[in-house]
């Protein structure tokens, strides 16, 4: 069975509407999604830009959205410890876990976009070793009392982080990993879940396959949690959803080149081999690819089906879904009309999954 | 015309339940505040120990209260510039401005557990510094775009923070000060609010005589807005009130005071000139010398307003008052009763000061 979450990702701003209004909407969408019987809400953390500069901060959001739904996991999509002190992190965290009655998940990533790395003062070339330290750190702060730390980036005496969570011994891990083999090893190695980006979903296969058997190899029960984030709309009409998202999808592809274009105007790092061609490339994507490759699940119902049925094959499975239904400028009340579809006509189909 | 909120200063930990219940007790009295007509809610910042530690970052409760209110402001009393960064502390405060519709106030302080610096590795000698250059960029930030900064903690290239503010040119600011005259004056020229303690009331006329006279000086219109946070209990019956909240303000004390020990113990610095004579005073402070100096309102609702009142005039006016309700271990539904009584009984006679 595959779980259908929301995801948020605001690639808006002031010219788009008062952010009041953004997240007024988006609540209401929690609202209206725990009603749906959507597994979770997601959102982001960046800054500065229109590609998700109004989300600095996903725990603020995702304490707030506790308070508009019962069911929703509430998951961070994901927290950065290069820009987070792991004390402050672990406590807001705890704080999260007690405020939600322990429905916290908490996805970790590394951070890529060089502006963001240039305004906090962080050197891009530390970005894998405050990752890995500040990851580390946070666990440890969260299931251990009395944690003594002496690190690259933070040290501190003896230290019990309050609140201690709800979940023990730790709300539940995800780790964002894009193409590297060795990331989807290690976050098998560590029982951490996966969560990933639906490329082309032969390409995926491979690292899912390295995930599960380290996972496996490491004595996890199971074989592992995989999250995929795919763009969504759904009409009763495929062709007036393809004609309605296209450029919508176009536009968030456009400000996600934006949000990383230093990495074509010349900032490299040996922790981001190969970033400023994959940058490249992505700014040569658009609809037609994300749908082609079934990233986007635009369509009617039963296209959209067969599109998640197709990729799951393809890819070797996955446990849970977003959907980022409410992107760029799409209307409201058509995201809305859009989610409902899915919800009716969707994911019920999923269950055999 | 006084206005009263609620303060919540979590003295609790696991050994009084899980912080899940206490935080789902807040919110449904967040609930009941904003139904009986309070100002505001109002968290602290803290960390690692039992006094405050449940709440390392109050925006997060707030985002969730903004959830189950429609008119409280949301007070953060306060956040700490010396253990957050500004882009991160801006950002934030831009998000629960947002979620909250404009209704978000921000209240800073030095901070001045020794503890907690030495935790986060922040010399506690440069605690004034750090507030002063944090607010000051944490403004900018909020008020205008593309800010530049070249600080001696914090520097950054052109940066717009996002989400930009709801309320124009930014939220309300406040400043926390204790004792030092200085403090008081800053905090007027800028025209910024005053959150201060309820000391003897005499010694603090002086400060607030200087906080308005520094506000008008400096040509800010009106004469300046003063907070002060008292604990609360009220019952129909005076005695029973005293007797039934004597030992929580005495615990509540004690916590204070083993969350300042390293005071006692050979912490000192010149940012914090006589902090061990004070915290030692703190240590044999206790339930009858706050209720002799009018700072802790334990009473019916006769004498609480009385003491309002005789409290308001001997310290030379404020207007807005916090409640403490509900510290340490007083039951939920007898600190339910007593806001409530408080809202149907003291606050309609607080209108004419
Ligand atoms: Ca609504
Ligand atoms: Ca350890
Ligand atoms: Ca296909
Ligand atoms: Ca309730
Ligand atoms: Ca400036
Ligand atoms: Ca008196």
């Amino acid at each position: 069975m595959v779980n259908v979450g929301m995801a948020f990702f605001p690639d808006v701003d002031e010219r788009d509407g008062p952010a009041a209004d953004y997240f007024a909407q988006c609540l209401d969408f929690v609202e209206l999604g725990d009603h749906l019987g959507f597994h979770h809400v997601r959102i982001v953390e960046h800054y500065f830009r229109r590609y998700g500069g109004y989300s600095p901060n996903p725990i603020v959001f995702l304490a707030a959205a506790a308070q508009r739904s019962r069911q929703l996991r509430l998951v961070t999509g994901a927290v950065l410890p290069a820009f987070n002190h792991p004390l402050k992190l672990a406590g807001e965290i705890g704080m999260l876990d007690a405020i939600s009655g322990g429905r916290a998940e908490i996805g970790f990533a590394r951070a890529f976009l060089p502006h963001e790395f240039q305004r906090f003062g962080v050197d891009m070339n530390e970005s894998r070793a405050r990752f890995v330290e500040g990851t580390q750190v946070v666990r440890d702060l969260l299931a251990e009392e009395e944690v003594t730390h002496e690190g690259r980036f933070h040290s501190f005496p003896a230290t019990t982080s309050l609140p201690r969570p709800t979940q023990r011994p730790h709300p539940p891990f995800w780790i964002a990993a894009l193409s590297t083999e060795e990331s989807f090893r290690r976050a098998g190695q560590l029982g951490y879940g996966i969560m990933a980006q639906p490329v082309v979903p032969e390409s995926l296969r491979n690292n899912l396959e390295v995930y599960r058997r380290a996972w496996k190899e490491a004595g996890h029960p199971g074989s592992g949690r995989v999250m995929l984030a795919f763009h969504m709309l759904c009409m009763p009409d495929g062709e007036e959803a393809r004609s309605l998202g296209r450029e919508p999808i176009n536009r968030y592809l456009r400000l996600l080149a934006e949000g990383a274009s230093e990495w074509t105007t010349g900032a490299r790092s040996a922790d981001y081999v190969g970033y400023e061609k994959m940058i490249e490339k992505l700014r040569q994507d658009n609809f037609d690819r994300l749908y082609e490759r079934g990233s986007a699940l635009v369509g009617s119902p039963d296209e959209i089906t067969n599109m998640l049925l197709e990729y799951h094959a393809a890819c070797g499975g996955f446990e849970v879904a977003s959907v980022q239904f409410y992107f760029s400028n799409i209307a409201p009340e058509l995201a809305r009309s859009s989610l409902e579809l899915f919800a009716a006509q969707v994911m019920p189909r999923l269950k055999n999954l």
